[in-house]
């Protein structure tokens, strides 16, 4: 048996409630590279812990995960069906106050690290926060360590002039793992045209979410509505600059919301983009609820119009080339 | 023997390496209270770690320190003739992300915590920053938890919307322990007219400091002109509201300045208000060089022409009485 996945299926953002049940659905559904958050508030040493966790995990279920580091490993997990996980933070909390745990960060494989998570961080300011001050002096710092070791700058989470900042100061391209353009929603997670055609024009890529407060219509949206809004963002900043990043945090039970927004920063409860009635994990639009449901999202894209060509750019070969020139030390 | 401080000194702001000798000249300048720095850039274990060794002073030296939980401490600290330590941070790094440590480290006796030391904090923006932010989502929470325990404001080192943020938001006066006016001397550290009227209009404190970069002349400065300044500063803000925070930095060596600059945060040396070239703590002014030299500014301030009750305000008093509404819950 062939068990190779014919088509190339990258996915730049999941935070699943991890089980060998999701990892079969990401082999059925032919996924092979995921970006898996393993921090949202942790410290160094409980990021650690979820590293752990993962190694039990790439070792129980080898058959079907392992651990990506290079580009290379999509390929391979392509190759051999298998689907690799690249880990990432949303959060610049495990390397606290200390420049130094950037490096040990990337031994341990981190690929992607938000500078800031919808919150102020030492390094940038997020999108709930009243006003930005852009990149601070140690933001400045992170950004070329991060450049000289080779581990994405993401600013999904991030307002708006830190992310532009992000834009001019980093030497590499820099990614919006997941989010979609505010003119169809107009979210605050979601990115305005200016900050996407700079993205855009900088080699930077934009991945589209499909959790259901980025959505027009949020849970009601439909595949027609949600593929219709990615063409418009080709037609913007270029099909080279676009692919998935769906945000799915399959079988997460509600407090793990709640604590994404709350960690232990506040007493009083914030309910971020729900609401104190709807504090919980909205439903997924019907059309996709699992990593069996990509193929789902291919087929909405070839009947929006685009061709053959464009839908593997966008289900996963624009994340690999823009993986290919990210992660790890530059060629020069 | 009577051992009782005839006369009230307190200093609101000193970062030695702390020793018996030092202990001694506290005594025999006749200091009863002195806020003392135990964190820079220490998290919360690093920080426990410093109460520790305080700990072990407090019991070696019993007949010259003790810890100061209220501000009736003081008090008995004058009459014994002892001198009362105050715990203070200068950043907000030992609470890391956990609203909670506010009161862990207000039951170890913290009394005084900075938002933000130079650099962007999760609370507030630091005074080297490029731009400012005001507070931040979860500077504002902390705020009122510090408003709810009694642990003072401080914002020394803080950026100037953010201190002007923070004197609105907080229920209860804040400090700036160690500073002086910008019209005087415009270093970076110092402060502009608006932002110590508002600090005076709304019962908070200001403590002049005397480490020589923020001295015009620097440590030529003389005490007469350092004197002139606090006359024009009560002036400008009223006798009520100033008083010493003579940030001494007795007997370090240069490697804890270097520290305090660079911490962790960046791969790149970080000189502060110093330069390459002169890279180390600036030599004091000759008539302030440690504890015992608190007579002579006394002298100084009777010589410009305070009256006596003015001068034993300037010199403890106002700060006493600051410490005395400020120090823990507030009676209603």
């Amino acid at each position: 048996m062939n068990k190779s996945h014919p088509y190339l299926i990258v996915d730049a953002l999941q935070y699943n409630n991890w089980s060998e049940s999701v990892f079969k659905q990401m082999n059925y559904g032919g996924v092979s590279a995921v970006h898996a958050t393993i921090c949202f508030h942790e410290d160094f040493q409980e990021m650690v812990k979820n590293v752990i966790c993962w190694n039990r995990f790439f070792d129980k279920y080898s058959n079907l995960i392992f651990q990506g580091f290079s580009s290379d490993d999509i390929l391979k997990a392509q190759e051999e069906g298998r689907t690799a996980i690249f880990f990432g933070f949303q959060n610049c909390s495990p390397i606290e106050d200390d420049i130094g745990l950037v490096e040990i960060c990337y031994r341990l494989g981190v690929r992607l690290m938000q500078l800031s998570y919808n919150n102020q961080s030492l390094l940038a300011t997020g999108c709930y926060e009243n006003d930005d001050l852009g990149i601070t002096r140690m933001g400045r710092q992170v950004i070329k360590e991060m450049n000289r070791l080779g581990i994405v700058i993401d600013m999904s989470h991030s307002a708006s002039r830190s992310t532009l900042e992000a834009i001019q100061i980093s030497d590499r391209p820099i990614a919006i793992t997941h989010a979609n353009p505010s003119f169809w929603y107009d979210a605050k997670r979601n990115k305005s045209n200016d900050l996407l055609i700079s993205l855009g024009k900088s080699g930077g890529m934009l991945g589209f979410s499909m959790y259901p407060y980025h959505l027009k219509n949020k849970s009601e949206c439909s595949l027609e509505e949600f593929c219709g809004m990615i063409a418009k963002t080709a037609d913007l900043i270029g099909v080279g600059s676009i692919g998935i990043g769906s945000d799915l945090c399959q079988n997460q039970p509600d407090n793990i919301v709640e604590w994404m927004r709350n960690g232990t920063w506040s007493l009083e409860k914030d309910f971020g983009e729900g609401s104190k009635e709807m504090s919980g994990f909205p439903l997924q639009p019907n059309w996709f609820k699992s990593n069996l449901d990509f193929i789902n999202i291919k087929g909405g894209l070839s009947k929006i119009g685009f061709n053959e060509k464009e839908v593997e750019l966008i289900m996963g070969l624009n994340w690999f080339k823009f993986f290919e020139k990210s992660f790890g030390k530059e060629e020069k």
